[in-house]
C-alpha cells in the first residue's frame, strides 16, 4: 500500500559528504550578469554551498514554442561551479510561459465553478493536460541532457509544490480514468460512493465527474476520491519528469519539495517515489507555538524520509502572504535552522538567495535581502553558514529512531473534514498539533508513522484522530496492542471505512472491542468556547455518549467521567490494559499530563528530564541539541560533561542559554 | 387572491383514522434486502405505522433513459404492507438520475452568476426545464400507474422541499411568459417596476431577463417578482406531477414537504393545492428557543392547514448541515414530538428510519442511529411509538382556533428583505419570531393569517411586520378594527404598495390615520447593539420620527415616547382607540408585557394562569397539554381533576413535571 | 505629466456668478407631469437655481434603437427655465437601455472572473466596447446639437461617477494598446513587469491578458497598469463625450462627478480635463469623524480645481447603501454644506431633488422626501437655500490657497495596497486620513498636492504614505527642502519606483539620505490592536529597525525612540534639519502635537487660537467660517470685530454657537 519501504538507490548522503547542505533558490535571471559576480562572492562568504537554479525559468529557456535559450544557464551553471557550489537543478515545469496557455488553452486549469485560472501568475497548468505534459516532458528532456553530467550539479528536483487542482473536462476524463483503474466496474463505483443516497447512480462512465458546483452537498466519497485522484495525477506529473532526469543522471538523486502537511498530496505515497524528501518550511515567527509547529513538520519529514532530509526552503526573514508579516527577530532564523539539524535536517535552504525588487515576492525576504550586505538579515545568515560548516561533519547522516510515533494520514484527514460533518470546529489539523504539542512540550521526540506500518519497534504509538481507518489499519493497531504495544487514541478515529461508509456502530467494533466501548450512544460536538468538565480536566471541540458496559469487562477503567451536563457520570477517558481512549480532546497541560503519564508507563522517558516548556532537547547521534526558544536567558540541567560545538566550551551538568540560544553537546 | 379556503377533496383525516401517523423516511435502496426484514421487525417493535418512499428513487427506478425497473419496489410495497405499515409514496422528481443532466444539460439550473449547478448532490433540477417537466412526468405517470391502487398506498408525496432557483436562458423565457401573465403589456411592467429610474425601460420582452449580476443594485421589483415567479414555477411543477398521481389514485390525498417557514416558497398559495399540509422542522436542540421556534412553525403549518397537519420531518437526533451539530438529549425527542401534536399534528415523522453509512447525510440522525437497536436514540422512538398509540384515538382530528392571529405574508417578506433597504440589521424572521415568543411566553396559543383573510373571528391581530401590503389588505385592517377588533402593529409596515412602490408619506395615509400618525418625518435604523431608550422599556433594531400630531386628535395617545437623543419625547408607542403602533422593536420582557396587556384589554386569557416561561400550555379538543421545556423539574397549577394520559395518573390541581416532561390531561 | 495647469477655458464662476448654486439631480421622468409643476413651485420656495437633468435618460430618449424621444425633455427645459432655474445637463451614457445589452453583448462588462455584468442594475458598460462608444456618442451628438444652446442650459455633465472595470476580450485588446502606448516594445514591458520572476516573460503581444483570475499572486505590475490603464480608458471615454458637447456649447464649462476619492481614477489627471471640478460626498452622519473626512474630500477637489469647486452630490437626509443607514439629525445637513462652502464650493447640490418612490435608491432620501412638504428634511432644505442666498455674493469665486500640502497620488496608493504585501492592515486611505484629521484637529488648513507639483509656494510639506515615487517626485521633494522647505514623511514612502521595483536598500537613497537613514534593516508591522511603545506616544500599524547611522552624520536628531521589544532604542522619529521621518503611526492626540509643533516651526499657525477639537475654523476670502460639530452649545475666542452674514448678529471677540451651529463671520 505504503511505498515508503522501497530502496532509495541514491540519496541525501550522496550529495551531502559531511556537509550540511547550505543555500538556497536561486533566481539569477531577475538580474543583469554583473550581480551575479556579486552573487557568488557574497555566497562564498556566507557559506553557501548549494543553490536550486532552474525553478521559474521555462520562459527564459523557451521564450517561444520549441526555442531553447541555454546560453545565460550555461554561464550560470560554469560560474557558479567555479565557486565550488553545487547546483540542485529544477524542472521549470511548475510555471509554464504565457505562450503555451494561449496557444493552448487546454493546459489553464479549471475550478468547480467552471473559472478559468490564467496565466500571470504561477501555477497555472492542469495536472490532467495532455498538452501540458508534452510540453513539459520536452523540456525537461532537453534540460537534463544538456546538464544531466554537468559537474555542478548535485540533485534533480522536480517542479515545485506541487498543489494544483482541476475541475474542467479533460480532468473528468483522467478522473474516470483513474476510477476505472480503482474500481474496474461502475458497480463497484456505485457501491463505494453510495450512490443510492439521493438518486445518484452511475450508469455510464461519462456520466462521472468531478465534484464541481451543486445545488447541495457532493457526495462525500466522489469528494474523497477526487482528491486521493488529484494527488495520484500530480504524483503522475513528477514521477513522469524524474523518469527523464533519472535517465540522463543516473546516479543523481531527485526530489520535489513538499509544502509542510499540505492537504494536497499523500505524502507518504509521494515520499517513496523521492531519493530525497525535500519541504518547505514557514512557521509564523509571531506564532508562540511556532517552534512547535516546525518540530512537527521536521518529524513528519524525517519519518518520511526514513532519515536525514532536506529544508528546501525557509524564510530568513519575513514572508509576505500572511496578513500581517514579521520578520525574524535576531537570533531567530539561527534558532529555527539548528532545530532543523536536530531534527534530522541534512540541509538548511531558504527561497531565496537574493530578495526581488521586482514580482509578486518582492517582500518575501531573502538571505540577501534588500538592505543588503550591511542588512542584519545577511550578518545573521553569515553567521550561520559558518556554524553549519563547525557541526556539519558530526552530525550528518545521523538518524535516531524515536521510541513515540503519532499516526496521520491523508485520506483520513480529507474524508474527515467534508461538509456535512458534525461539527466545522474540529480541525484535523488542530487536534495533530494539540497532541505534537503535548509531547512535545514533555520533551519526547516523536515520528510520525502511516497507520499501516509497522509499528512493532514503538513503545507507545499515539493517534490524535484518524477517522477513516482501513481494515489493515485497525487490524495493524489491534495486533500492536496485544504485541504489548501503548496506544493512545483520540475521538473520531475509525468511524469510516476507506470508502467513507460508517462503520457499524459508529466506530469500529474491533477498536470499541479494544478500547471497552459496549455502545457509542451519540456524539456530543462542543462549540466555540465551550468546555466539558472533567474529572481532572476540561475537555474541549468534542464529548461523547458512551456505554463502557462495565459491569461485564472488569477491566474496562474509566479514567476520567464527565461532570455536569447531560453526559454527567460517563466515561471521558477510557482504559482497557494497553489501549487508551480520549474521547474528547483535553486542555494542553491536562494532555500533556495524560501522555506523560502514559509514555512512562510504556517506558518512555524525555529527552531530559526537568526542563522548562520553552526549552527543546533532541538527540542526534551521539550530540544532544538544546534550544531556548525563549526571549529570555535559561539555565538547565544537562547531567554529564559535554562540550558546546557551537560555543566552543565545556559544560558540565549545568547549561546557560541566552535568548534564542542553542548548544550542540558532544559527549 | 388566496387558495387556501378551497375545500379539500380528501384529507389528513382520511388516513390518520385515529392514529397519530408515526414513522418517516425509508430509503431501503441504499441496504441490502436482507436489512429490509430487520427494518420492518423494528418499526414493528417501534410502532411505526408509516413510511415515505421514494423520495430518491428516481435513478433506481430508471437507471437508463426510459428504463423502469420497479421489482424492488413491489417487493419493498409489499413487505411494507404485509407489516402493517402505511406507504406515503413519493414522486422521485427531486434529484434527477445523472443520465439526464448529461443527455441534457438545459434540465441543469444556473446560478446569477451563471454558473451551472451539476449533479452529484440533488435537487440539479431547473423548474422551467421542458426536458425536465417532461421526464418528470413520465416517470410520475408510470408509478402512479404501477401503485395507484396498491393497498399499502395511504398518501401521495410530491417531489421533496421544493427550493430551487433559475437564472438561466430557458429560465429567462419563462420568466416573461410568467411576467407577460401578469402585467399583460410591458407599460404596465416599465410602471410596475419603475424602470425609468437608471434607464431601465424595456421596449421588448425579450430585453427583460431574470436579475443576474448586475454592477450595482438590481431592479427591487425585479428580483421581487423573480422571487414570486419562482414559487409560482415550482408550484406549476408540483401541480403538474399532482395531477397526474390524483387521475391514479383519485381517493388519495397528496401533499409535498415545506421546509419550515422557507423564504422560496408562497406557502399560504401552495397550501391551497395541497390535501395535507405537511412540513419539516429541525429547531437546534441547543437553542434555548427552539421549543418556541418549533410552536411558530407548528402554528404556521397548522394555519395554512385550517386544521390537523403533519409533521414530515424532523430528527430523532442531530442534524448535520449546522457548524456544530448537538444531538437531543434524553427525553427532547418525545417532548417537541408532543408539542407538534398538541398544536396540531396528527402525524410525527422523521428523516429518516435508518441513518445512512454513506453519503452526504451519514451524521444526520435516524430513528434507528448507527448505533443500534440498543442505542438511546431508537429506545427512547420505541417509548414515544408507544406513546401516540395511547393518546391517538383523543387528540387525531381535534382542531382548536385561536383568539389571536399573526400576519405573515410572503411578498411582503422578499420585498423588506433586499439590498438597498435602510438596515440590514432587520431580518423579517427575527422580527416574527420575536412577537410570536412574546405571545407564546405569554401562554397565548396564535394562529397565523394572510393579511387578506377574513380577520374578523379573532379578538386580537397581531403585525410583527408587513413592509408591503396590497390596497386590500390595508382596508382589511381598517375595517377589521372599525369591526371592532384590536390590532397591534410594528414598524416597517404598509410602506410599500404590491409593486414596491413607497406608499406617499412614506407609510399608507390610511394606516397612519388608523394610528394616528400625521407625518413619519425619517425612518432611524438602531445599529447592531445600540438600544433606543423608551419610557419603560429599551427599543432595539429601528426606531422613528414621528409627528403624531395630537394637538387635532386628541384620541391618539402616545403611551411610550423615546427618552433622550434626537428623538427625545417623540412617541414610541402610539394608541389610537383599537388600533396600536409599535415604532421600535421593544426587548423581550417589554414587549411580551405590552401584548399581555393589549390582549387582555381584548378578552384574550392565556391558557393557563401562572405558568413559568419555560413550561408551554396548548389545548387540542378537551385535552390538555402542558410541556415542561426546562431541564429542572417543575410544579405548576392546573386548576381542576384531569387524567394524565400518558403518565395514567390522576391530577388535580397541581401537576408535577420532571425535566423534559409531558402531561396530556384530559378532564 | 500632470495635465491641472492648463488654462480652463471656460469655469465655475461663468456659471456662478455671485449665487452659490443650489438644487441637485433631478429625475422627473419618474413622475406623471403633473408633479412637475409642484416639483418647480417647492423648488422656487426652497431657493433651487440648477437641477441636473438626464442622468439616467438614455432608455427614454432612445427607447428603441435609433429612436429620439426628446419631446419630454424640450417641455421639461423650458419649464425649468421659465421657473428662473439653471440646466446641468448630463449626456446619459452611464446606463445604456437594455436593448444595447440585448443586441450587443460585447458591450457588457467582465469580471476577472469571466462573469458578465448585465443589465438591470447602472453602469453596465465597457469602456473598452467599441459598440457602446459609438452608441454614447451618437446619443451625446443628438443631446448637444438639441440643446447645446438652449437658454436654460448652463453647464454639461458627462457621464455619471465612471467607476467600471473590464476584464473580458475586447478590454485585453484595449490593455495591449495601452501597454504599447507605454513601452513601446514588449522588452520594456518584460522589464517594467519583472515577468522574469515566476516566468511570466512575454514573447508575443497576444499573450497579454488583463490580470484575471489566477492560481496565485497577479503580476503586481500589471495590476497596477491595469489600475492606470482602466483610469485613462474611462478619461477616453469622458473626452470623447466633452469634445463633442464642447463642439455645441463652446462657452459652457464641462464636467464630470467624482466620487469622493475613489479609488478607480486618478483624479489629477482627470481634474485637469474638466473645466469645472465636482464631486458627490457622503460621510456617514453617525461617524464621528464625518465631518473630517467631508473637509478632507473637500480639500482634495479645492486642490484639484485650484479654486472654488461643485458639490454636485450630497445626501439631505440618509443613503441607502450602507449596513445600516441613519438620516441626518437636525441642523447637520446644513452644517455640512456650509462647510462646503467654507472649503471653496461654489454649488451645494444633492442626490436628488425628490426622492424616488420605486427602484434601488428609494430609502436614498431627497431634498423633498417620501414625508413631502411638511417633512423636516424640506423644511431645513428651504431654510438653507435662504442662507446660501443671503451668503452667496460674498463667498463665490473666493480661493484661499493653503500654507500646507499633504501629497496624494493615485498610482502610489494602487501600488501600495496590492495583495502580497507586508501588512494588510495598512490602508492607504486610513494613513492620509489620520494625518489630515491631526493637521484638522489642529485648526490647520491643507491643501492636497500631486508629489510632483511645484510645492515651493507651501511652507510645509507632508506625505502621510507614499509607497510609489518617480525619480522626479524625489527630486522635488529633496529639491522642495534644499529650497527651505519643512518636509514630515511618513513610512512606506519610497520604497518603489513607478514599475512598483523595489528600489536599491528598500527605500530610496535619497530620501534616506534627506532623513539620515543608513540601512533600513527590517520592516516591522504591527498586527491589529498592537502597539509599539516610543518615547511620548504609542505607535500604530507599523514600526521599523532603523541604522540612522548617528555617528557619522551628527546632525540627525532621533526626537523619539522605541522603546521594549526588538526595536528598544532604535530611532521612531527622525528629523534631520527641516526633513521629519515617522516611522510608525501615533496615535491621534501624538501625531496632531507632532504636526503642530512642526508646522508652528515652519511658521504655519491655526486658523483661530485655543479652539475646541470639534469647532472648525476656515478662512475664504475676507470671511472666517466657524462650524460648530458638536452636540453641545460652545462659545469660542475670535478676536475682533465681526458681523455673523447667518444670524445677522455682531460679534465681538467672543462667539456662542448652538449645537451644530455656524457663523460666517464678515470683518
Amino acid at each position: 500500500m505504503c511505498a515508503t519501504s522501497s530502496h532509495r538507490r541514491v540519496g541525501l548522503a550522496d550529495v551531502v559528504r559531511g556537509r550540511v547542505l547550505f543555500g538556497g533558490d536561486y533566481n539569477p535571471e531577475q538580474w543583469p550578469e554583473e550581480v551575479w559576480h556579486e552573487d557568488v562572492r557574497l555566497m562564498r562568504e556566507a557559506g553557501v554551498n548549494s543553490v536550486t537554479l532552474g525553478v521559474f525559468s521555462w520562459a527564459k529557456i523557451e521564450p517561444r514554442p520549441g526555442a531553447r535559450e541555454f546560453g545565460w544557464l550555461d554561464r550560470l551553471m560554469d560560474l557558479v561551479h567555479e565557486n565550488g557550489i553545487g547546483v540542485v537543478l529544477a524542472t521549470p515545469t511548475s510555471s509554464p510561459p504565457s505562450w503555451l496557455g494561449r496557444l493552448h488553452p487546454d493546459t489553464l486549469p479549471r475550478d468547480a465553478d467552471g473559472r478559468t485560472e490564467w496565466w500571470g501568475g504561477r501555477q497555472h497548468f492542469s495536472h490532467s493536460s495532455a498538452t501540458y505534459r508534452r510540453h513539459a516532458a520536452a523540456i525537461t528532456e532537453d534540460l537534463a541532457a544538456r546538464y544531466g553530467s554537468h559537474p555542478a550539479l548535485t540533485m534533480w528536483h522536480i517542479n515545485n509544490e506541487y498543489c494544483t487542482y482541476d475541475w474542467g473536462d479533460e480532468a473528468a476524463g483522467t478522473f474516470r480514468r483513474w476510477l476505472r483503474d480503482r474500481y474496474g466496474t461502475l458497480d463497484a463505483l456505485n457501491t463505494a460512493w453510495g450512490t443510492a443516497f439521493w438518486s445518484q447512480g452511475y450508469g455510464d462512465w461519462e456520466e462521472v465527474l468531478p465534484p464541481r458546483r451543486a445545488h447541495y452537498l457532493n457526495n462525500p466519497t466522489q469528494v474523497l476520491d477526487f482528491k486521493r485522484y488529484t494527488s495520484d495525477m500530480l504524483l503522475e506529473c513528477y514521477v513522469a519528469e524524474r523518469d527523464i532526469v533519472r535517465r540522463h543522471s543516473p546516479d543523481l538523486p531527485v526530489t520535489t519539495n513538499f509544502m509542510p502537511m499540505w492537504a494536497g498530496q499523500d505524502a507518504w505515497r509521494w515520499a517513496g517515489e523521492e531519493d530525497v524528501v525535500s519541504v518547505d518550511l514557514y512557521p509564523d515567527p509571531r506564532d508562540p507555538f511556532g517552534a512547535q509547529e516546525g518540530a512537527l513538520v521536521q518529524d513528519m519529514t524525517r519519518s518520511q524520509a526514513r532519515g536525514p532530509w532536506m529544508l528546501m526552503e525557509q524564510a530568513a526573514g519575513s514572508v509576505n502572504w500572511r496578513g500581517v508579516n514579521h520578520p525574524k527577530p535576531r537570533g531567530l532564523n539561527r534558532l529555527w535552522s539548528l532545530q532543523a539539524v536536530a531534527r534530522g535536517a541534512d540541509a538548511v535552504c531558504y527561497f531565496q538567495w537574493r530578495q526581488s525588487r521586482q514580482g509578486a515576492e518582492k517582500f518575501h525576504s531573502g538571505m540577501l535581502g534588500h538592505a543588503g550586505e550591511q542588512g542584519r538579515t545577511y550578518q545573521e545568515v553569515r553567521q550561520l553558514g559558518a556554524e553549519l560548516r563547525r557541526i556539519g561533519p558530526q552530525v550528518t547522516g545521523q538518524h535516531n529512531p524515536s521510541q513515540v510515533a503519532i499516526l496521520h494520514e491523508w485520506h483520513a484527514w480529507w474524508a474527515g473534514e467534508q461538509d456535512g460533518r458534525l461539527s466545522r470546529e474540529v480541525g484535523y489539523q488542530q487536534v495533530v498539533r494539540a497532541w505534537h504539542r503535548a509531547l512535545w512540550e514533555a520533551h519526547i521526540t516523536t515520528d510520525f508513522a502511516h497507520p499501516e506500518h509497522d509499528l512493532s519497534a514503538y513503545r507507545l504509538v499515539v493517534v490524535p484522530q484518524l477517522y477513516l481507518l482501513t481494515d489493515t489499519a485497525i487490524d495493524n493497531l489491534v495486533a500492536y496492542v496485544r504485541g504489548g504495544g501503548t496506544l493512545v487514541c483520540g475521538f473520531l478515529t475509525g468511524i469510516a471505512d476507506e470508502d467513507d461508509r460508517v462503520r457499524p456502530g459508529g466506530m469500529d467494533g474491533r477498536l470499541r472491542e479494544l478500547f471497552g466501548i459496549r455502545t457509542l450512544h451519540e456524539w456530543w460536538p462542543l462549540g466555540p468556547g465551550e468546555y466539558a468538565e472533567c474529572d481532572g480536566f476540561r475537555g474541549t471541540l468534542w464529548s461523547e455518549e458512551i456505554d463502557a458496559g462495565t459491569e461485564e469487562t472488569e477491566d474496562v477503567v474509566a479514567l476520567s467521567r464527565y461532570k455536569g451536563g447531560e453526559l454527567d457520570g460517563l466515561p471521558a477517558v477510557l482504559r482497557r490494559g494497553r489501549a487508551w481512549y480520549v474521547s474528547t480532546l483535553p486542555e494542553p497541560a491536562a494532555l500533556r499530563e495524560l501522555l506523560e503519564g502514559v509514555a512512562a508507563g510504556a517506558g518512555v522517558r524525555p529527552v531530559l528530564d526537568g526542563l522548562p516548556t520553552q526549552v527543546e532537547a533532541v538527540r542526534r547521534g551521539d550530540l544532544l541539541f538544546v534550544l531556548n526558544h525563549g526571549r529570555e536567558p535559561v539555565t538547565v540541567e544537562v547531567p554529564g560533561e559535554y562540550r558546546d560545538l557551537l560555543g566552543e566550551r565545556r559544560v558540565t551538568d549545568t547549561l546557560a542559554l541566552g535568548r534564542y540560544g542553542v548548544a550542540v553537546l558532544s559527549p
